[in-house]
């Protein structure tokens, strides 16, 4: 597979991946929808449908981290070479910005007949239930770190887990999104949270509000480090105690 | 295997199809019966798993496209023959007539109880949340779209997925009607809209509205523009670039 | 596999059936439970989860039919030694009427505190949302017929599902009960019917109603029609005809 | 795999799940949290999916029970040396605390905003919905020696479930959850309900009531109990009678 090749791969998936979870933050969210308040479950069902779908259409290609938390922690371990690191993010996040144009696309009129501005940025991007920034880093980095050696933990090689393997990645997902996405939202991926808030900023959504750059380095930070201490922590288990 | 034998696959498989989808819808929407109001993810679920039962039962068959949108979309991958595609749209059709009779002779009594004739024409085929001919002609694209890709993404061969196939074409359309089908009700399927709006014209259903055909050609072109755009992105990616 | 080993496959795999069965209707119907309200999401995977693990449980010993409908079914095709019939439906029977006692057992003290006469016996046997003796039979044999069709369709050798089969069963009527348990509350079974309305009729439950015997015969003969005409829908086309 | 490597895997697989399932707690029960009040099945199916995930991060380790009632019906059944049953329930223990106190630091901010001490309690341990302790040792016992005949039930050799297993683990623990769960919340785990009373009672949570050791025995003697039930039942039937 050449560099490319992976890197389309990780940009498609990507764009996916935003498709399908801004899509569902849109149809819970926006009025007149009609999955409209229809809860959590739709929430954390849709984004987890939507990374086993992304992760089986390119996984085969790239690995489909789709995250550039996950690329970086891949790095770490061994498994993705850091000269590729770069154009992976990069194509993640333009391919979140494409996925969340698409969402956009496919409920422009709702967001013309959504007052609530939050809830316009809301459907891009990630915002805390409370605002504290310090405590919402922790949030992140304790929900990626748990991604990461979910993803490491289920994909063991002793799990043997073959076809298998892009569905669990979205369980995985689910789970987080159930258990650990309440206080921030769970971005738990700098490319998720970036490339859709980059949407907001350029789309021509009516009556909108800023795109909260303030909190954006969060959900890429927070991530970020969370990966990096999950890689450690199931490295230091798996491969070193174990 | 017989082209007649391929219809009559297509036939089957499509009734089980609607008979379940209709059935959920009848569910959630007429009055009186025990899941109503039970909400967006019993809708989403209810499709997803009667895409994946009707996808195991006549899969072997006939490939168990169940919708014209993805006939055309293989027809134009080369995976199914031109000569055929008539024979398999008209054979989903019927089905999806035949289906929807019997969901509404499961419920008959409750559209006896049900006052609002929009809701008893909206148990069969789809109606947008917003009237606007172009932009529900968009948002039909774009879930077909990810539909046909997302088949083809997880039936690809290199994901060797096996038994698991049909579960993912389910799990594929639970997670296209959680995320793209609020503003539409995604039909993604010309024959899953025509064949319903059909039988609701037919049947002597009490106290019904006219079945609006003034929208019916939305969720039948739309989709198979969308299956068309998929195919070709799908093919762009995956066997040309990549 | 002696035949009193097949009777105590069934007798066991219905009991746990029903017990998680019975026990997802406590959960939901009684007073105080932690999930009262909880909605139809909630039956309906909770019927669709006991079924698939009552089928992994005693599936290898008895085919775990769980349901006098399916044996008969399978007898009709085959499957099944007319001679074993009356002994699987008994082995149902008592099965799902001790497991009808435990989830009494678990749930004795919410039956107390529940005045809801009709509630009570709601979470033993079905009850119909409009009471129609024909039409709560003709929504019994077409919610059976797409019991059996599914369960004959998925176990298909075609499919080769080996250890999702029970699972898939389980998705079955999990699908069952979104699409089509609306009207009568899906038996689709007659054993899941009686045996706790045999359970309802024997224990001590404080300030219970009748245990409704006048509509008791629609839940038992429904779903052996269907059971009938599943089988041989799904074997003139698929045995037959293709 | 030394004893060591045993008792980490146990540690740290059920770190996982108390981190996911009291994170599901307090997603739902604490106050500004996005999942407030989002109902049984968001419950339900973290609890499910958290054990699954847990099971295969550690089960090529350790078999991962994460639950000493499990352990024990282990030891019962000759599947797990009676040397490592202590070092196995200390691991679990040791690992539910911490991660009772990660859920906590994800959630710490919602714990301010609440008010109700219950709820703060209740994100911990379990409480029960009608406080009567026999019959909520009975409830207890009921669904232990259910999780471990479904445990039993689908990983028997006759399946051949693979690696479906750690999933099937998850959905017995769903379904468990979903129809056993109301009265008491269902521990059907002493570690699970004794580690994050622990870390309650140490924890400086702002304005806490006290950790409900009166109910503490419980939720201890009644898995254990109920997984020594589970274990004869399913060795008597399956491996003596058939």
């Amino acid at each position: 597979m050449s560099n490319m090749a992976m890197y389309l791969g990780e940009f498609f998936g990507t764009l996916i991946l935003i498709l399908l979870g801004s899509g569902v933050c849109c149809n819970v969210s926006l009025k007149k929808s009609k999955g409209q308040n229809s809860g959590w479950i739709v929430i954390a069902a849709g984004w987890g449908f939507a990374v086993a779908i992304a992760a089986y259409t390119t996984g085969w290609v790239s690995g489909a981290h789709l995250n550039p938390a996950v690329s970086i922690a891949m790095a770490i371990l061994g498994n993705l070479s850091w000269k590729l690191v770069p154009g992976y993010i990069i194509s993640q996040i333009l391919g979140a910005i494409v996925g969340a144009m698409l969402a956009y696309a496919a409920f422009k009129d709702h967001f013309a007949e959504t007052d609530d501005k939050d809830a316009k940025l809301g459907v891009f991007c990630t915002a805390p239930a409370i605002r504290n920034f310090g405590r919402n880093f922790i949030t992140e980095v304790i929900g990626t770190a748990m991604l990461v050696v979910g993803i490491l933990g289920t994909g063991n090689a002793n799990n043997a887990i073959g076809p298998l393997g892009p569905m669990l990645a979205g369980i995985v997902v689910f789970s987080i999104g159930l258990s650990l996405g309440g206080p921030t939202g769970y971005a738990i991926n700098p490319a998720r949270d970036l490339g859709p808030r980059i949407a907001h900023a350029i789309l021509p959504i009516p009556n909108k509000r800023d795109s909260d750059w303030e909190y954006a380095w969060v959900p890429i930070f927070g991530p970020v480090v969370g990966g990096i201490v999950g890689a450690l922590i199931y490295n230091l288990i798996f491969n070193i105690w174990i």
